[in-house]
């Protein structure tokens, strides 16, 4: 199909494919004259995914670019390249914070070996859960950090029926994008479900009098 | 305490917290000379909980903004500023999703109602989940939706402890930032977790073969 066609489909303008292209997001059509191209059904789902990780995912183009990297190397282990979905955000807390963030790696460490989850407390997600612990601390409510296990225990329910629908797909490049989706539109699904939750069990607690 | 004192306590440069002064997310200080003025503990609290909603909560200033001004308005109640915090982010999703967006919608009324959520399917995370919902559909993964109610068990799990942490609180200006950070924290935590849970369960599945 045509460059118009493929935006039509994709719902994305003319101008940001071309830019996906250059950014490295997306493969370049297949030429067939000196300044048309043409492009594939793959084309258009990879714009799709590029969209819903951007927008619904709220991923960088970096972001998304290391994930897609991830996606195309066949080389790479499945499981790593979760490593690599899961790794692309890593929130930067910046302040007076050295003492907090060193009892929250060792909290964060604590948590993973009371679990017995086979993951690295070096992780970029382990790093990411010690900042959320650091950042309550800093904020006054380190309290909050007693739920660490009634959210672990939450995650791992979560945890496993993703990873069996992940499992269901057999070809490798669908095994892994169903991860990337998975994992960052999940997040977002989730997200929404736990403000639903809370508007409801909110609305029971505190809704009649306050 | 002056400007530089407050800028190390909370570890946030000074044209920063001017800044945040102008942008209406900091309350000014207390002029004691034409050109200089004076801050409380509270000054520090506030700068803290900006940073940790900015850095780890990934909120933009115009969302700190709304959320701020539901913690100040004590006439605003309590469930309503839930209501503030869960509508900050409502993500956008282009293209061609007509279909897809009014069937999501139906998706979630319908888990609304099996639920027995007292809560709006028009309410703003109710429309993030169905965006949520048609971009899965749009690159392919539909079938995930199947997750919804092991998502949705996990949610309600995390949502009443939440809130249950929340009820401690019983002056309403800690009440409501506790809110309001545990949301925004809360996702961060949650996410992290489900990262680490993730590569242990991937790990059980995939690392032996693949």
């Amino acid at each position: 199909m045509r460059i118009g066609e493929l935006s039509r489909r994709a719902g994305v303008s003319v101008p940001t494919i071309k830019y996906y292209v250059r950014e490295g997001l997306l493969p370049a059509g297949r030429l067939t004259s000196p300044n048309q191209a043409s492009y594939e059904e793959t084309h258009v789902r990879r714009l799709r995914l590029i969209r819903a990780l951007l927008d619904v995912g709220g991923l960088s183009v970096a972001g998304i670019r290391e994930v897609i990297e991830a996606i195309d190397d066949p080389e790479r282990p499945v499981h790593k390249v979760l490593g690599a979905a899961a790794d692309r955000v890593v929130p930067q807390y910046e302040g007076e914070r050295g003492d907090d963030l060193l009892a929250a790696r060792a909290a964060v460490a604590d948590l993973l070996a009371r679990r017995g989850w086979r993951t690295d407390d070096r992780a970029p997600a382990a790093e990411a859960l010690a900042v959320a612990l650091a950042a309550l601390e800093s904020v006054g409510h380190g309290a909050f950090a007693e739920l660490l296990d009634a959210y672990a225990d939450a995650a791992e329910q979560v945890a496993r029926v993703d990873v069996d629908y992940v499992a269901r797909n057999v070809v490798r490049e669908e095994l892994v994008e169903s991860v990337v989706v998975g994992t960052v539109l999940g997040d977002a699904m989730f997200a929404a479900l736990r403000r639903l939750a809370h508007v409801d069990a909110s609305d029971r607690v505190f809704g009649a009098g306050t």
